[in-house]
C-alpha cells in the first residue's frame, strides 16, 4: 500500500480480481449494457467501494462503487474492468463522476470500442488523473465482456453452442434414452449459465422431442433471479401446451428455417446460448455463426444412437469446421471443452 | 547426500525418476519380462550406475546397473522400479546379485505380484539390507509397469483402445475422407506408442478400407527399432497383397469373430494396442476387454460421416460403457483423453 492514489501493484491486481468477480455476478442483468465491475481503493490502498453495472436505467459500476466509497475516494484509485464511459446516456458519464469524486488514478482492463461511449480515458487524463489500461485485459475480454465486445465489433449477438454428448459423440442411446448423459455438476453449471445470458435458442425438434422448460434453476430447484428469453426456431407449429410457452419467461417463436433471419431477429440480444438440437446447431455452424462451442463430454460410450451434430454442411474432410481448443476442464466426471473458431484470436473475432 | 548407503530423500527421489525413465525406454523390448529401471547410488549418494531390463535372456535392470557401478555399489543404495526378483529364471536372482554387490539399502516402487519372482524384499532384509517400498509407486503402476501388472493380476493382456475422431465422434467425413483428422503431433505420438507395445490389433474392415501398414515409424519416416506384432481379426480373407502382410513385422491373422478367442490368442502378449476400427472396438468394449481408452479428439466438427464406434452392445442409456477420465492433455491442436473403466482404480484392475 502507498499514498496519494498510488496503490501498490498487488493492491491494484487484487482490486481488479474483485472487479472481475463483481462484473461476473452482473452478467444477465445488464443487457444491452456491458456487465462491468469497479473497485474504489482509498488513498491508503484499502478497498473503499465495490460496484457492478445495475440493470438498464440504473447506475454504472463506477457510480455504485463511488457511492459506497464516499469521501474515501478522494485521492484514491478507481479499478474498473472497462474504460469509464464518456457519454451522457441514461446515466451521466462515469468519467465526470470519477473527476467529481476526486480520484487521483484510474486503472482499467479493456478499452471501450464503442465510439459513442469511448473517450473516457482522454477526459480523465485532461483532468489530471493518471490513467493505466490493460490490467488483466485477457481475462476480462474472455470473461464477462466477451459477448458485449463481440456485439460491439460485429453488430451480431455472441452465440455459444452448448451441447452434451458421450465420448463417441452421441446425445442419446439407441432407444432414445438420454437422461443423465452428463452428471449433476455439469447440469448445475448449465443452469447457472442460463441465468447469465440474454436468450436461449432451440429448434422445434428439441421442443417436440423433449418438451424442455429452458429455464434457469438453482440447485434447490428454485428459479434463478434472471431468466433468459426462450427462442424456438422452425416452421412447424409447436403445441400451445409446450412447457417452453409457460409464463416463467418470455418466449420468442421464430417461424423460419433461415439462419440469417434468425440471427437478425436475435439482434437485440448480446449473449445467446444455442442449446441445440443437432440439426439447428448444424445449420448455425454451416452459416458460420457459432462463436464459442462448449462441449460437455461424458466419459461414456454408446456405439449407437442419435448424433450430437448433424447436417453441418460438411461433405469432405477439407470442409470440416475447424476450431481451436481454448480450455479443457473437468466438471465432476465429465469434461468441458471450450473452443473458438480456428481463425479467431481472443479479442479479435472479426 | 549422506554416508553409509543412506542417500538423502532428494537423491532417492531423483534416482527413482531416472529409473522410471530408464524403464520407459525399455518398453517394447522386454516382453514377457516387465520393463524395469534401476539406479545404483554410491555410498556418497552420487549415481554410480543406471540399468534397464534387457531383451529376454539378457540381464535384468539391477544387474546392468550393478555392472556399471562396479565397486562403487558397496555400501550404496539400489533404487528400482520393481521389487528385485528372487527366482533363478534365465538370469540369476537379482536379490542375490544385490547382496553380492554389497549394497546397504534397496528402495523400490512396486512389489512383485508374481508369486514365483516375489520374496526378493524378504531375502534382502534377511541379508541385513535396509528395504523401502512404495517410492513413486503410483507413477510406476500407471506408467511402464501398467500392462505387465495387469497381466500378472488378470492373466490377460492389457488392452488399450486408441482412436481418433472429430469432436462429434466421427472418424471420417461424409464422402469417406479422413486424412489428417488429427495433427502431426498426435500421429507422431501414435507411432512412438506402437514402438513400445507388443501387438497391434485391427479388424478386417480396417484392412479392406485403409490397407494400413501398422508399423512404428520415426518422424523421419524410418522404421522404429521395435515393431509390434500385427494382428488382423475377422473371417473375411484379406488379400495376400495387403500392406499388413509385408515383411516389416510378423503378422497374425485370427480368422474369428469371437472376441474371447481373440483375447485368448493374444495371451502371449502383455501390452496390446487395439487400433480399431469402430466395429471391432465395439465388440471389445461389449466383451469388457478394454482396459484403457486413448481418445484423440480433433477440434473439428463434421456433422456427417462414419462414427468412431459402432455396435458396442448398448441399447439403452443405463447400459452405457462407463469410464473414468484419467487425464486430458493437448497434443498440438488435438486433445488426448485417457480413460479407464469406471470400476477400476489404479493398480486394482481386477
Ligand atoms: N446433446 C444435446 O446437447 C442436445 C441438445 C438439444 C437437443 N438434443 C436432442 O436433439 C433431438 C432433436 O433433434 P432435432 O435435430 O430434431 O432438433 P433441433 O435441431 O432442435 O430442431 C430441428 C428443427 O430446427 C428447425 N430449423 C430451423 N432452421 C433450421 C435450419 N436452417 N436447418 C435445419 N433445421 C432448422 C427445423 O424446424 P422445422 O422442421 O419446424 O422447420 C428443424 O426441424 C432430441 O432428441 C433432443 O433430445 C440434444
Ligand atoms: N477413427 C479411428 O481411429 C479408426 C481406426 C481404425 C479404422 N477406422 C475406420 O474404420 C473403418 C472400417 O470400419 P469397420 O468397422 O469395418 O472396421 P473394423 O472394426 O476394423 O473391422 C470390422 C470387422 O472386424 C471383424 N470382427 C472380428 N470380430 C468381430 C466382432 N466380434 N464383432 C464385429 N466385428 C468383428 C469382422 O470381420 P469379418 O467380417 O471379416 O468377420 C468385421 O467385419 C475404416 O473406414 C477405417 O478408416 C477408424
Amino acid at each position: 500500500m502507498a499514498k496519494g492514489g498510488q496503490a501498490s501493484t498487488a493492491d491494484l491486481d487484487a482490486a481488479m480480481q474483485i472487479a472481475l468477480a463483481a462484473a461476473d455476478s452482473a452478467r444477465g442483468f445488464t443487457s444491452p449494457n456491458p456487465p462491468v465491475g469497479a473497485v474504489i481503493l482509498a488513498a491508503d490502498g484499502t478497498i473503499a467501494g465495490v460496484g457492478m453495472t445495475q440493470p438498464p436505467g440504473g447506475p454504472h459500476a463506477e457510480v455504485v462503487a463511488l457511492d459506497e466509497a464516499g469521501d474515501a475516494a478522494r485521492g484514491g484509485t478507481a479499478v474498473v474492468t472497462l474504460e469509464p464511459c464518456n457519454h451522457q446516456g441514461r446515466t451521466g458519464p462515469c468519467s465526470q463522476a470519477l473527476i467529481d469524486a476526486g480520484v487521483s488514478a484510474v486503472v482499467y482492463a479493456v478499452g471501450d470500442p464503442n465510439p459513442e461511449a469511448s473517450g473516457g480515458a482522454a477526459t480523465l487524463m485532461r483532468a489530471g488523473i493518471s490513467v493505466t489500461a490493460g490490467l488483466r485485459a485477457p481475462e476480462v475480454e474472455a470473461g464477462p465482456l466477451r459477448a458485449w465486445l463481440h456485439k460491439q465489433r460485429t453488430g451480431r449477438p455472441h452465440i455459444t453452442w452448448k451441447y452434451a454428448a458421450s465420448l463417441d459423440g452421441r446425445s442419446a442411446a439407441e432407444d432414445g434414452t438420454s437422461q443423465w448423459i452428463t452428471g449433476p455438476q455439469a447440469r448445475a453449471r448449465v443452469h447457472a449459465q442460463r441465468a447469465q445470458i440474454d436468450a436461449i435458442v432451440v429448434g422445434t425438434g428439441t421442443v417436440f422431442a423433449d418438451d424442455p422448460w429452458l429455464t434457469a434453476r438453482q440447485p434447490t430447484g428454485e428459479l434463478a433471479a434472471h431468466q433468459p428469453v426462450r427462442v424456438v426456431v422452425g416452421k412447424r407449429e409447436i403445441p400451445s401446451t409446450a412447457s417452453v410457452l409457460d409464463d416463467t419467461a418470455p418466449t420468442l417463436v421464430l417461424n423460419t428455417d433461415n439462419i440469417d433471419e434468425v440471427v437478425e431477429a436475435l439482434g437485440e440480444y448480446t449473449d445467446v446460448l444455442l442449446e441445440g438440437g443437432p440439426r439447428l446447431a448444424g445449420a448455425f455452424l454451416a452459416a458460420g455463426y457459432v462463436d464459442v462451442i462448449e462441449a460437455y463430454i461424458a466419459p461414456i460410450l454408446l456405439g449407437a444412437g442419435a448424433s450430437a451434430l448433424v447436417d453441418a454442411g460438411v461433405h469432405t474432410i477439407t470442409d470440416a469446421h475447424r476450431f481451436r481448443l481454448e480450455s479443457a476442464v473437468t466438471i465432476g466426471p465429465d469434461i468441458l471443452l471450450s473452443l473458438v473458431p480456428e481463425s479467431s484470436a481472443p479479442g479479435n473475432e472479426e
